[in-house]
């Protein structure tokens, strides 16, 4: 060994005791005859003195940053303390030093606020990964690791290993390939998740299942996602629906606990599908605060169930909300005295091309109880209260009004609210509030093939009750138009995402164990039967033998740890991330492969 | 949940409860108006006692074997206790019964004793995962991953993942590769194992490290080789090699008591390379019996440190000796009453094309201090009796000699120790002996070229007395037939490799982390300056800012839980295995992919 202790672990009572450390020169700092050096390890910095008769080897040997130490000598009190580490109360008085090997000068500083710009930190990321900054996000990533497996494990689950070089068999998102030489011709595919092996592992009998195993897609990377990414994945047997989510707002909260102190006691708040949709414009919905959405005005073909407040908007002549799909609005607390420039802001945040609006609505109630809008020609100030107080706005706060078409106007009024908590300072890191979203539709349309997709994935189960009406209709839409009145548009799935903070962390479902509604299932997606055989087989196969009923759920380990981080890029938790083109910038991949390597495969380049 | 209790878990002490159990139905047996069905999960079998009453309702919903069956009962003591099973004291009075699924007929028995043939039970393993001896396998496996990490998290490792989509970068074995379609032309390979990033990571700081994790090696399978297997990997900074041993025979102790309830209290035995092959043969000895080799004879060449016995056989004519390379002895403990048959039957044995001797010579050490043996013509008997002596055969022992080529009769007299050692019962399966094996060559000599080869791999350390050797010589080599007085012949790896029971477990080093020594490693592999720098720059470079020493062990996972099963085929201990051919029979994979997916990756099949 190196080292007889570590840089983070000396004190004060340790004084006068011989050591030896190891480590990286953090600073070097001469005064007059002595020199201080500040040695650095995973541990912590403990600082080093020189004294006089050390002096000519130092300058024989001349200590650079990021220079291999390892120094032996006496503990002693330091004179200036450094209340700042844990180590502030001593130093080491060096009595002989080794250079265990050099260092050229960092192109970035390793510190907190370094000087590397992104492109540099991940071409070194082996420096970057240095910095304490970076460290203690891929400790806290080891500790929720830790977290869950402990959990899952008291609760009875077993790790089983399920296997990397499958069978390619794309729904939704591409597959990566691998070629295999002994089969020439054919190909592995990498996992997109485990999904059909821990439902075999069901069918099996091991009936809790968990991995924290790496998964693949082959997708055009938007900012923030990687082709290889983390699961937390489970499942279980002989369970519905609500035993799951008791397990697994249990395992969330024990990964609280275990990681950052926090007792989460309080029930997991559950909201269905259609009220996230209905009252903050989207399926994951951020509930650290309020400002949920007033539905002015809905198409009357989706949320059926529920009723618009149109009648508070029409007859006014208004062009805007009249020609508008929807209307919808949001009360922002405390901000009736935006000035003309401020909300002039907010009309050009709207407008620009990722929001896609063509203008904002405002109404100021003010706080001595009159009303003041951007439309006040068509809304008299006894309209402008009755939305007002139908968006919940109190005197003082600021009603924005976006209208258009719905999608775009749901995900516009969605980012707004985010924003404007964002400003008003409501996204606090340090607060966490976890939810369940349930009741999905189990279908998605799909314009182009005018057919039914899976939203979640085709192993979903509809609720029980809607087996029937799955397993009696044709799932073939006759009327495009009409595809809302298929009774397939309606089905409800047994599915459950968690979202933590404005993030879905998790998402998952009672699985279909029944042969007949699963071959229903594939072919409402538009798969024969000689399809659903050839890359579905071994799964219709195992349904044959006595399947259980199960689900399970998956969690997204990267995201789950940078929320838990208090950041929102995950490649931050990533040791060695890859770029936004899929890169890996420090190892210079992919890249080229040897012409011995093609003509082992039998493949060959077919570039266009 | 669908259940109250498991079928496990149940004990005279839960008598008079009123219980939900489900599971899969075992067996059936119907006595006049009763019927008993053992229900099974993966925690036990119940039995379930259905009387009168129910009976109507099981004729019109006769249950099979592997059913999914849900009961509703009482907790009786049963009259007929079963001692083999822990609730055989109990059985359920079955109240009301739900049939969850229906089962085909299994194309074979769920038993121990199955009459399922291997093809049948990969195809159907989902059936066969059922079976209590492979969930027995997949438990150890799991108890063993935990046992692991709960050690190595003691010992302050983190698990940090590594990439999967990495560079291509074959040394030896052959990378699987996988086509990037954002980056056309250009591939990712798989890892064959985290080893540059884990050297990275300590770069990085990060002192210990470890992960169990998947590695890929594109191989022609032999049997009990898989494609993609496990590895527990690890590595640590500012350690020697002393420090590596102690700690992770530490591991191996902890997960010997954690999983089997063994204290193997002894430290654990430690042979140089040399003298494993010296005296077994071989580098991975089972050292759980002695039988140690008598080397007659050795070509000059090898082992230049170690001086055979010729002397002992020399001088009488007897041509098998006189024109062998090498004879090699050993002493089987009680078989001197070997009849006539029994020798033939071992001289056929060792003629064997997987063994490829032309014969076997014996000497009977009789109880009468006699002795005889297959070659009286040439050896008197006091020269039998010496050789037999330097062999350490005692009375009643037969000593065992072959004649050949170096290397095929020191491997056939290896095989040869191992086959009597299990004939005569020494090799136990639940006696479990580690053994490390140090000091291994660097090099390999790889004839094809005329150059060196990493015995273990590039990164590899040489003994630091013998750096120096390294960096001050050629390593061309000018003379193929005199390689063995090259320099670099006799240069020893600071490498380790632990065996347990005659099977490598788990192999290591402490690894270069000088750039100047890593380029001349790369030399003598004939890297010129380009391939190194295209192949390995990232860790050239990371060599220039401050690695410390370092150095680590990876255990072959899937084996070692094998042998801690008592088995020797690693297969048994994977869930989804592939067979030789590297298939998946259960999904059919690899198989044929799509027009669309060959376009968007822009390559082509290229069939010879």
């Amino acid at each position: 060994m190196y080292r007889s202790n570590t840089c983070g672990e000396l004190r004060i009572t340790d004084i006068s005791k011989e050591v030896t450390l190891a480590g990286w020169v953090q600073t070097v700092r001469k005064f007059g005859a002595i020199t201080f050096v500040d040695l650095r390890d995973r541990y912590g910095i403990t600082q080093l003195l020189f004294g006089e008769e050390l002096n000519k080897q130092l300058e024989e040997n001349p200590l650079g940053r990021e220079f291999v130490l390892q120094a032996t000598g006496v503990v002693n009190e330091r004179s200036n303390k450094n209340p700042n580490i844990s180590t502030g109360d001593i130093e080491i008085n060096v009595q002989s030093f080794s250079i265990l090997n050099r260092s050229a000068v960092p192109p970035f500083t390793i510190q907190d606020d370094t000087d590397g710009g992104d492109d540099l930190r991940m071409k070194y990321r082996f420096l970057d990964l240095r910095r304490n900054a970076v460290k203690k996000n891929l400790e806290l990533r080891y500790a929720v690791n830790r977290a869950a497996r402990n959990y899952l494990h008291k609760k009875g689950f077993m790790d089983i290993e399920t296997p990397f070089l499958i069978k390619s068999t794309p729904e939704g998102a591409r597959d990566f390939v691998v070629p295999s030489r002994m089969n020439p011709g054919q190909f592995y595919a990498l996992p997109q998740s485990p999904q059909t092996f821990k439902q075999l592992l069901m069918v099996s009998g091991y009936d809790r299942y968990y991995q924290v195993v790496k998964c693949f897609r082959d997708e055009d990377l938007r900012a923030d996602r990687q082709p290889e990414f983390t699961q937390i994945d489970c499942e279980m047997a002989f369970v519905e629906q609500e035993d799951i989510l008791n397990m697994f707002e249990g395992m969330v909260k024990s990964i609280f606990k275990d990681v950052k102190g926090i007792d989460y006691t309080e029930k997991v708040h559950r909201m269905t599908w259609e009220d996230a949709m209905w009252n903050f414009g989207n399926d994951k919905p951020d509930i650290r605060f309020d400002m949920s959405l007033l539905n002015l005005k809905k198409p009357a073909s989706v949320y059926v169930s529920k009723g618009d407040r149109s009648s508070l908007i029409n007859g006014t002549g208004f062009k805007v909300f009249d020609d508008a799909e929807t209307v919808l609005a949001i009360a922002v607390p405390g901000c009736s005295e935006y000035s003309r420039k401020q909300t002039d802001e907010l009309t050009e945040w709207v407008k620009r091309p990722q929001i896609g609006m063509k203008g904002l609505v405002f109404i100021k109630c003010n706080t001595d109880g009159t009303y003041k809008s951007s439309v006040d020609k068509f809304y008299s100030e006894e309209k402008l209260k009755a939305i007002a107080e139908a968006a919940n706005a109190k005197a003082g706060d600021l009603v924005l009004i976006l209208a258009g078409a719905e999608e775009r106007t749901r995900k516009a009024i969605s980012e707004l609210r985010l924003e404007m908590a964002e400003r008003l300072g409501l996204r606090k890191k340090e607060e966490f509030r976890l939810l369940w979203v349930l009741d999905f539709p189990l279908f998605e349309y799909d314009e182009e093939g005018n057919r039914w997709v899976a939203r979640h994935h085709p192993f979903t189960s509809p609720k029980p009750e809607q087996i029937s009406t799955m397993i009696n209709n044709n799932p073939v839409i006759e009327n495009a138009a009409e595809y809302l009145k298929h009774p397939y548009a309606n089905i409800k799935a047994n599915a459950y995402d968690m979202v933590l903070n404005g993030n879905e962390i998790g998402g998952g479902s009672i699985r279909i164990y029944q042969r007949e509604l699963q071959e229903k299932m594939f072919a409402a997606l538009g798969m024969d039967k000689e399809e659903q055989q050839h890359k579905f087989g071994f799964l219709l196969g195992a349904f044959e033998y006595g399947a259980p009923p199960h689900g399970g759920i998956a969690f997204g380990f990267d995201r789950l740890c940078a929320i838990l981080g208090g950041s929102e890029s995950i490649r931050d938790f990533i040791a060695f991330p890859k770029n936004n083109a899929g890169r890996d910038v420090m190892l210079d991949a992919p890249a080229t492969i040897d012409d011995k390597q093609f003509d082992e495969l039998q493949i060959k380049l077919d570039l266009k």
